[in-house]
C-alpha cells in the first residue's frame, strides 16, 4: 500500500468550497493563483508519497532515543528532514524577506496535512519551527530576526515551544521557570519544562527554544510571564551555531504513539536567552504561535485520518471474506454494507474536517491580506473548531480504520493501530480539546456571538439558495443551522461560564457537525451532478448530520446536574 | 491508586434492576440467595484487588514471549493464575458434578467483569476455559467429560478456542484445517490456526484446544465443519497429562495491547484429537461456547472501562490545575465542569452496560432454570448487544480516561493508555462488533422481532408506571422506546438483509442506548430519593439518551446510498 496525496481534494475545496479565489485576488497573494498553488501542492504531494510515507513505520519501530545526553532520531528521519527543508516546506507561509515562500496559510495547511498523513512524527518538527518563525516575525527585535529567521526559514535550525511544567499544564499561569536579567541584553533562564516536542534532534545545526518564564517580581498568573528565545548553541559573531548553552535534555517520554518524535524533559540551568516581545507579554506572543499551531494540529488529526483511511481502503479492496451480498461485487470486503458504511464515514468526516481547516486558513489569509476586521474574528472562531474537530475526526477515523482491518487491526505489523496511537495526542497537546471547547464558548463568544452568528447566517443563506437544486439536503442543513442558532443564543445568554463549560464539548462538536454538513452541501451544489462528492454529501447529511440535535441537547443542560453530584457520588464501592 | 471491586454496584443491579431474585427463586439456583452471592462477590473482589490488580502493569511491561518453542508468561501471572484457580473462579457456573460451584451466570458475569477490570490479560485465560467447559458439558461424550471436565473445572488444565485461519476470520466457513479418522476413535488434525488467545502458557499442566476442522468429503461452508478436542499433552491411562501431541506454537503476535495474553499461531501436524458433538456439528457446538464467550467479552469491555474510570477518578481528585470554578471545591480538576462531565459520562455508560450484561446473564440463568421459552430468546437477543455495547463502552470510557489525564494520558508510565490499548481488541474478537450487529438485525430478528418487541414492551410498561414518581425521565424513556419500536418494525420489514446491515451498527447502538436509559430509570425509581443513582440517571437520560434519535435515523437509511458509491468513488487522487 502506498500513500496517495489527496491533492485534487485540496484543490477542489480551495476552488469550489472555501473561496480561495478571494485570497489570490488580494494584492498580497496575487501570485498564488491556481496554477502556482497546483504546482506547489503536486510537488509537496510527491515528497510525501516518495520520501516521507516510507518513514512512517520507522518512527514507530525505531523510536527516537536519548543516549549519553544525545538524541538519536529514527532511521531515515535525517534524510526526510533534509528533503522537507530543501523543498522549502517548512517556510511555505514565511516572509520572503527571510527566505520564505510568502504563500497563503491555505497552501501551508494543505502541505502540513499531507506531511502529517505521510508521517506524523516527522511532520511535527516543521510545525514547531513554523510557529516559532511566526512568533519571531511578530514579536522579536530586528536583531533577533536577522540572526534567527534566515536559519529557521531555511530549516538549518529548528524551533520548539516550551510552556508546560509539571504543575503547569492547561493552567500555564502556574509556571515557575525563572529569568534573570544579565545586564547585557541577555537573560539567565532556569527551570524545567516537560512535553517538549522535538526538544532536540541530530539533524539540525541548532535547536531554538521559545521558553515561557518569570522575571523577578513579576505578578502571579499569566500576566507575569515573559517569552525568551533560548538556543541550544549560542550564535557566534557570524551568526552561526557556536558555544553550547546551559541546557540539556533530561529524558525522553515513553509514549502511546508518535515514537519517532522525541518528547523531551528540558532542563535550563541559567541558560542564556533573549526576551521576545515586552516583559510580561509572553502569553500574547505565545498565542501568536499557538493559534497557528492549533490549526496545524487540527490538520495533523485530519492528515493522520487520511493515512488511516487509505490504509483501510486498500485492505477492504484486497481482503476476501464472506459471500458477496451484491451483484457485480468485487468479492472483497468492500462489498459488505457495513464496511462501506465505515469507509464512507471515514471519507465524509475527513472531507468535512478538511473544509473547516481550509476555511480557517482562508480566514487567516484574508485577515492578513485585507483590512476587513471580520476575517480575524472568523479565524479566531474557527481555530478551536478546527483543532478539536480535526483531531477528534482523526482519532475516530483511525479507530474505524482499525476496525475495518478486523483481527489484523490489533496486530502492530499491520500499521493500522499506529495511526490510532500516533493521532491520539493531537486531542491533548496545543490545548486539550476540552480547553478548545472552553475557548469557543468563552473567549470566542465574548463578541456576543457575532462571529458565530455571522457564519450561521452565511450557512443559512447558502441553504436557502441551494433549495433550488438540492432541496432535500438543503432543507436538512437549514434546519440544522436554525437549531444551532438557538443553541448559540442560549450559550451567549449564560452568564455563568461554568454553565457554558458544562456543555462546551458537545457544543463545539455540534457546531463542527453542522458546518461540515454545510461544506458537503456546497460540494453537492458545485458538483452539479450525481458525482462522488454529491453521493458523499448525501451520506453525511442523512447519516452523520443528525447527531447535532443530541449534541445540542447535551450542550444546553447547564451545570446543575454536574454539581449536584457530590464527590463521593463518583466513588466506587 | 488501588483498584476497588464494584461489588455494591453488582449487588444493587442484581437486587433492584435486573430481577436476580427470580433466579434465586428457582429450584436450580435456590442456594444462590443474597447472602451467598454477596459473600462470593466480596471474596472475588478481594482477589481482584489484592492479587490480580497488581499484575495489570506486568502484563504490559513484561509481555508473554516465545522462546525455543516455549511460552513464558508475564511476571506474577503464574501466581495470579494459581489464585484464580484455587479460589474456584474459573468454574463459578460449572456443574458441581465435575467440581464447579453450579452458580448462576449472573454471578460468573460479575466475577468475570471484576477480574477483567483488575487485569484483562490474565482474566482472558479463565474465560476461554469457561467456554470450553460449557461446550464439553453440552456436546462431549461421557468419556471425554470424565477425563477433561474435572481438570478444566479445577483449572489444572486450560482451554482455548481455535476457529480462525488466515483466510477464514469472520467467514468461519472458509476454514480448511483437516481431520482424518484414525480408526481408533481418534482423529488426526492438520492445519494452522491464528489469533489463538492463551494458545499456550507455562502455568497449567495441559492446554486443551477446541479446533474446528473438516472431515474428508465434508460439504463446503459451515455445514462441513466438525469440532475436535486436541490437547497439548495426551491424557495417559490415569487421565493425567502424558505424551506430547503433534502441535506447537509457531509464533506470538505483537499486538496493540493485551501483551500479557499470548496470542498464538498454532500448528497442528496430524495431532491427535477427539470429535466433540456430531460430524458436521462443529459450528453448533462452537456457538454454545461463543455465546457465553460473547457475554464474557462484553464484560471484559465493561471491566476494562471500570479500571480506566477508577484510574481517571483518582487522577481527577488529586491533580491540581487551574482555578476552582465553584465554591467549596476540592481544588483538584474534578471541580471543573468538563472533567465532571467526562467522569459522569464514564460512570453512567458503565452502569448502563453493566445492567445490560447482568440482564443478559439473568436471562441465560432463567433459560437454564425454567422451561419458559422466552428467556432463551431474551438471552439470544441481548448477547450481541452486551458484546458490542459492552466493548464499545469500554473503549469509549478508556478513551475518555486518557483525556482526563491530559498530557499524562499519552505517557505509558501512567497506565491510562494501557486500558485503551488492551480493551481495543474486545470490539474485534469473538465476532467483530459489526458481526454482532448483523447477528442482531439478522438472526435475532428472524422471529419477526418478537423478542426485541417484548423487551420494548417491558420498557414501555415500566416507563408508564414510572411516570408517577419520575415523570420527566419516564417521559423521555417512553418516547425513546416508541421510536425504537418503529425502527425495529422498519428493520423487520426489510426483506433485503443488505438493507438491514447498512444500518445494523447504529441500530444496535440505539437499542443499547435506550435499554441503558431504561435501566437508569429503574435505578432512579428503586432508589426513591435524590441519591447518587438518581443523579446519574438524570445525567444519562438528559445528556446521553438523546443520541438514539440520530442513531435510528442512521439505522433506517437502507443500503441504496452505500451502493450508489462506486468503488472508484472511494479512491483518493
Amino acid at each position: 500500500m502506498s500513500f496517495c496525496a489527496p491533492v485534487q481534494d485540496y484543490e477542489y475545496i480551495m476552488r469550489h468550497i472555501v473561496g480561495y479565489g478571494k485570497v489570490s485576488a488580494t494584492e498580497r497573494f496575487e501570485e498564488a493563483g491556481e496554477e502556482l498553488t497546483s504546482a506547489i501542492l503536486t510537488e509537496a504531494g510527491r515528497l510525501c508519497e516518495e520520501v516521507l510515507s516510507p518513514l512512517q513505520r520507522n518512527g514507530d519501530l525505531d523510536p527516537a532515543r536519548l543516549e549519553d545526553g544525545v538524541v538519536h532520531t529514527s532511521t531515515g528521519f535525517a534524510e526526510g528532514y533534509k528533503a522537507i527543508r530543501e523543498g522549502g516546506w517548512i517556510s511555505v507561509a514565511a516572509s520572503p524577506e527571510y527566505g520564505g515562500m510568502g504563500l497563503p496559510m491555505a497552501v501551508t495547511t494543505a502541505v502540513n496535512e499531507m506531511m502529517s498523513a505521510a508521517c506524523l512524527s516527522i511532520a511535527l518538527n516543521p510545525l514547531m519551527t513554523q510557529g516559532q518563525i511566526e512568533a519571531l516575525e511578530h514579536h522579536a527585535s530586528e536583531e533577533i530576526k536577522a540572526i534567527y529567521l534566515p536559519k529557521l526559514v531555511s530549516g538549518e535550525w529548528c524551533g520548539t515551544m516550551n510552556l508546560t511544567e509539571a504543575q503547569a499544564g492547561s493552567d500555564v499561569g502556574a509556571l515557575s521557570s525563572k529569568a534573570e536579567d544579565n545586564g547585557d541584553g541577555t537573560y539567565a533562564i532556569t527551570g524545567q519544562k516537560i512535553y517538549i516536542s522535538w526538544g532536540d534532534n541530530d539533524f539540525s545545526e541548532n535547536v531554538c527554544h521559545l521558553v515561557l518564564a518569570r522575571l523577578p517580581g513579576a505578578p502571579a498568573g499569566t500576566k507575569g510571564i515573559s517569552l525568551f528565545l533560548v538556543p541550544k548553541f549560542l550564535p557566534d559573531a557570524s551568526g552561526e551555531a557556536g558555544e553550547a548553552n546551559s541546557l540539556h535534555v533530561v529524558s525522553l517520554e515513553h509514549k502511546l504513539g508518535l515514537h519517532g518524535s522525541p518528547t523531551a524533559v528540558m532542563q535550563y540551568d541559567g541558560a542564556t536567552g533573549w526576551l521576545v516581545g515586552p516583559e510580561g507579554g509572553g502569553m500574547a506572543a505565545m498565542f501568536t504561535m499557538m493559534n497557528n499551531a492549533r490549526l496545524g494540529v487540527g490538520c495533523q488529526g485530519i492528515g493522520a485520518g487520511e493515512g488511516a483511511y487509505q490504509k483501510a481502503l486498500a485492505y477492504a479492496k484486497e481482503r476476501k471474506q464472506g459471500r458477496t451480498p451484491v451483484a457485480g461485487g468485487t468479492g472483497a470486503i468492500i462489498d459488505h454494507a457495513d464496511v462501506r458504511r465505515m469507509l464512507a464515514t471515514m471519507r465524509a468526516e475527513l472531507f468535512a474536517a478538511r473544509c473547516i481547516a481550509m476555511a480557517n486558513a482562508v480566514a487567516i489569509d484574508m485577515s492578513h491580506a485585507t483590512s476587513e476586521p471580520d476575517w480575524a474574528a472568523r479565524a479566531a472562531l474557527l481555530t478551536p473548531i478546527t483543532k478539536a474537530f480535526g483531531t477528534d475526526t482523526g482519532i475516530k477515523v483511525a479507530e474505524i480504520g482499525v476496525q475495518v482491518h478486523g483481527g489484523m487491526g490489533f496486530i502492530e505489523e499491520t500499521g493500522a493501530a499506529q495511526y490510532s496511537r500516533d493521532v491520539r495526542v493531537t486531542a491533548i497537546y496545543e490545548g486539550t480539546n476540552g480547553i478548545q471547547s472552553m475557548d469557543l464558548v468563552g473567549r470566542k463568544l465574548m463578541d456576543g456571538g457575532e462571529a458565530a452568528h455571522t457564519l450561521i447566517d452565511e450557512m443559512q443563506r447558502f441553504a436557502e439558495e441551494a433549495r433550488a437544486t438540492r432541496p432535500r439536503m438543503a432543507g436538512l442543513i437549514w434546519n440544522a443551522t436554525e437549531t444551532l442558532r438557538e443553541a448559540t443564543e442560549w450559550m451567549v445568554s449564560q452568564k455563568s461560564m461554568t454553565a457554558r463549560f458544562a456543555g462546551s464539548v458537545p457544543f463545539l462538536a455540534a457546531y463542527a457537525r453542522v458546518l461540515g454538513g454545510y461544506y458537503h452541501l456546497c460540494a453537492a451544489v458545485s458538483e452539479g451532478s450525481n458525482g462522488p462528492r454529491t453521493k458523499l454529501a448525501r451520506f453525511y447529511i442523512n447519516r452523520l448530520l443528525p447527531e447535532y440535535k443530541a449534541l445540542l441537547d447535551h450542550a444546553m443542560q447547564g451545570d446543575a446536574d454536574l454539581y449536584a453530584l457530590d464527590i463521593e457520588d463518583f466513588d466506587v464501592a
